[in-house]
């Protein structure tokens, strides 16, 4: 029996979404224990959250930089903290637990803007501390095996890397109600510089990178803010062009009708094609060259270990977004655990998302802004 | 912050598949604790595997009687166990339990034969314990809104219902290697008088008269064992009739290579059409008559709040097997609180499957071996 | 360049609907010249109709009979007739054509019982004339590819034949209306015995003969007409027995609201799975046992010439309905001109459906009937 | 009955693609006769062609400009010719008809450059000869079902217009081997300044164009040749603005393995979507906004008498890639005989695709290479 790690969470009070995501896929493998929160910037609905959600009265806390001072100070302090608050409390909250030694399990992106995700590299060099972001697309089964095909060579040399992550929620003007969510996510000043780019465009960008194992090198865009008044963009159109030589479209858009979460990615090498979509990721197509397109189901026949490791139901029963986020929580437990005894990870936990990739949505993020700005120039990626 | 639950589980130790699954739907909504078990009938493998879940020491058992009387005993003793051993196992430690006055969830199907299954109502009753069964299908969003809709009479008076519960992982002869799932499931006596009937024909048959409504009837039936040697049926072919007039077909089959698990209906009536399927359980095909068919997503757009209630994620990013389990154990939890309250369950809770699907499903494995028997004549289901 | 094959109509006058696919089967690949008809039973209709089709006005006929007696007394005669009346004159339509000596391609069922189709068979065989059945599914690329793989043991040996051709045309009581296709479809004297069982259950038993390359050998069936006063069954539940052992299920059904000619069959046998659906005809999907499933399509790769040889555009033009029909049109023009030499037809020729097919499947509507009126007996299909 | 129209043919020789294409589209609603060509530049195949054809030997030539004269000279002389050459003699095939007065049926794109097509809009208008462009995937069925919805309000303003047309057959070096498609249209000289961009590219600049009513105002690309020493590009990635605001993607591809010609458009407004794709082309996806998605068949439920017009078979009997090909011969018969007559075009037949859509085309082509050419520089299509 594993001891459970004891997490914290900052952000996710009632009604949040991202938050009760991470509370469940924390539970699925029973690796963690919530046990402390500074769930609200406001008092009252952190203290309702806390208690609601059972956590012990001494635990609940109304400002994050007191729970990390106070968790640290306590023998029984949590581990981990998890942050769930719009982007623009990434950072400040990031920085406070971690100046105290505690691990930060962070949402994506990984802050405001480039600036700060440097600053917080530095923050998490100087520390020592654990630190891992949740871009938990990468933690499906069938874009792990996705990636272990690229990798071996079974599509060849990629030309080609098509991604797009397609929502219709904000079509209209949802942030003049009372949606929460669209409020802050296209507020400039609690999303950053990017609306769309930043929410689901990251995703798509860190996802494109992780499985074709190559990283964008220039982009060239052109962003909108299609409903009239709104502050960020609403929809991105990216050409990417690959240090190895692939080219490449990203689009991301939460203004198309009868989209929900597709988010989808295509690779084409000179052996072979893969693709894989979200909003059904049990499937995995396989083309190689001149040969029948294959349909690969997690869990299936002709599947590997790699995929087969993080997958819990046998082929048929389908897993979803909540299992596939559990992958990420269930291997940070273990990282966490060997970071705790100073102990390298195995290859396999070298995968959970860290400030490498946080950086680099960052500077894909700026680099699509000022891309659009200057008319869809071509616009390097910076160097890290 | 509610109480959890206090659970034990029989059967499931390292290994098993159902076990596990049942522990991961317990967790994923935070009601139930895992605090006992008899996980094996093997003693050391039960003590392993005990450890392995972290259960304490002193209740971790090796016979089944003893958990239920030492349980019973102790001021914290579990509320419910969970039965997840082999089908012939679940009639005596259900009694076990039962008489304890322990409540009982219990895996399918409810007995090993339909006798067992009537004593075991009469258990029920007389105890006046909780007791409830893991036909997990119907806890599917989109099941439950399929079922709304057809009360609602946006299919009309129902003419035809088409049930199909596919798999090919029996397709050679699993049983004489060291397949333990395939061993026990095509034993008679461990598994009762169905295999591919009582495995997996019984979920079809109950999720049919779950959306429907109705009732079947009688049967006529024409069932195999493909694999030289095998005990048990690995396909039946059974046509329906139910008491409202409407006709079905009902196909199981463990032989059908290319599938996993394939559990598929199709309701028609004299107004539209409806289709939906487990290995992609978040869309729902509804086909009004006369107009265009209509693609209806969990959480999405013209889905009502009976689906929702049981739904976590928004709309595209996908639920499956695991949620759709934890639906149900949600709504277990609620109604084992009433129950210790003595209060009378809401409408939505009552249709957590019991004692009465429990026997019907018993009914119809008996009624389609028996007219298999008899050269496909119509065997009558027995009245409960 | 090939001469032409002279071919006249009877029936198919103007808004019939399988008289114009009929024609259009037979242009697409410029293998026939259509110059005579007796379009319909209607003076004035046939006459219209023969000149809206350029009919020269001697060959345009309102009597069937003196069109087989003019046509045979001509030097620049027709070489074959085209049958596409209701199903009750087929059988005297084709007798007078053959017993003048001119082939017939004959619109399926073949006759309106088997008596009939029977001494259709003795008129074929006494008069040596040329006659063939267009049951078409069987002539689209992909079935033929199925058929083969089948042949060549891709799935081993079939255990079995599920097979489904689903409409909705009839789910209320068209045939009150002015409907002229829904009245002579449910009038028994004008359809025969069976509603949807002859209508399109005729199919698709035909189709999963064709590809398994196994006979059905007895039937157990429960129909119905579940629009009220309706004569003739609009659903047909059918279990299957083969010669060779294989188990399968034929449904068909004309109230399945949400259906349009949703004709698919799956095969399963112990080393693989075979998948097709008419409404998609370009695509095959096979699932070798403990593999990957493989999408497979029309000119794409892996596909033999057996397919490609009746393909005309690349793999992803889709092809449909009217080419599938074609295909059988230019095998009948070549056999046809081999049948006029006196020469064999070489193997793929073989395949064109005649009058053993015929029979079949009037045995096949009858056995399905009385099955049905026996509540449900098997009842094996006639030995021919 | 209806006159046929009498078509001559240049290009389209034994082995050609689109030859045979054009021949059968032309066959099935039978309104074309097809009584000369010049069907090769090698003379013994042209004359070989001819005669396989069943071209009377006076009709068979093997210059197409003697073609021209003398056909104009004869009392029976063609009504119209087709032209389905390489690009390049697209330009002086046409002139010569059309100063003969002889009709054009051409296949796109409809000359090599844009000079020649500004010239070739000259000599139409001077000589007020017929000229049509054979953009035949306007005519499928559920494209002018879309195009009217579009113009009916139903997605609302425009914002998004995505477009692709994906293929695999160019991954690796076809035009190497004996592959005489791959041949010239890789060759500059005979296919223009697009490789991928001319032959597919321009098809889904077409349809984008036709669909959305919306008329491309400039284009940022980058167009790649992958495969080594390739002349022409076989990858595009063209972002696009439209004149009315909207904004777009084309992506063209022939080296993307699994996709056979996976033409697809997706058309998002402010109030809904649309989605369609070649290979299954009998279906259109519309999501009206806030509401669940449709499945709209063709000659299905819900679909207009636009669609209908053009539909031959019943829904759910597919029509595919030739029929919406002959529905293009269909309209060009009407519409020809109407300029015989020199009557004007009903609204239907003013979607035939001619001269106008012929330069935007090649507008869109040379702008596509020169964005390229300037690193992706924003460049606008040349007015008309």
């Amino acid at each position: 029996m594993i001891k459970k790690i004891k997490i914290g969470m900052v952000g996710g009070g009632d009604g949040a979404f991202i938050g009760e995501i991470h509370r469940i896929a924390s539970r699925i493998d029973n690796r963690f224990e919530l046990v402390a929160g500074a769930l609200s910037s406001d008092s009252s609905r952190a203290i309702d959250s806390g208690e609601n959600l059972g956590i012990s009265g001494d635990r609940i806390y109304t400002s994050y930089e007191q729970m990390a001072r106070t968790e640290n100070a306590r023998v029984d302090g949590i581990d981990a903290v998890v942050i769930v608050t719009p982007n623009h409390m990434h950072f400040p909250v990031a920085k406070a637990f971690l100046q105290q030694g505690i691990a930060v399990i962070c949402d994506k992106p990984v802050t405001l803007d480039q600036l700060q995700a440097r600053q917080l590299a530095k923050i998490i060099k100087e520390s020592g501390s654990f630190f891992c972001l949740t871009h938990n697309y990468t933690a499906y089964p069938m874009v792990r095996f996705a990636r272990e095909l690229v990798q071996e060579g079974k599509v060849g040399k990629i030309r080609l890397v098509q991604v797009e992550y397609v929502q219709d929620w904000l079509s209209d003007k949802q942030e003049d109600g009372d949606n929460k969510q669209a409020q802050w996510r296209t507020d400039p000043k609690k999303s950053g510089a990017g609306g769309s780019v930043g929410d689901i465009g990251s995703h798509a960008f860190n996802l494109a990178e992780f499985i074709s194992n190559l990283q964008v090198s220039e982009v060239c865009a052109d962003i909108d803010a299609f409903v009239e008044g709104r502050q960020l963009d609403d929809n991105a159109h990216v050409l990417l062009r690959f240090k190895q030589g692939a080219k490449g479209i990203l689009w991301c858009s939460q203004v198309a009708p009868g989209n929900d979460n597709q988010l989808k990615i295509r690779i084409f090498g000179d052996r072979g094609g893969l693709e894989w979509a979200q909003e059904n990721p049990n499937e995995l197509w396989y083309s190689p060259l001149g040969e029948p397109t294959q349909k690969l189901t997690r869990a299936g026949h002709g599947v590997s270990e790699v995929a087969n490791r993080i997958s819990r139901t046998p082929a048929g029963h389908p897993e979803g977004y909540l299992e596939g986020f559990a992958n990420l929580y269930r291997d940070i437990a273990d990282a966490l655990v060997l970071h705790q005894q100073g102990k390298p990870r195995p290859p396999e936990l070298q995968l959970i998302p860290g400030i490498t990739e946080g950086i680099a949505a960052m500077n894909f993020i700026e680099a699509v802004v000022s891309s659009s700005k200057s008319n869809s120039q071509w616009v390097p990626l910076n160097e890290q």
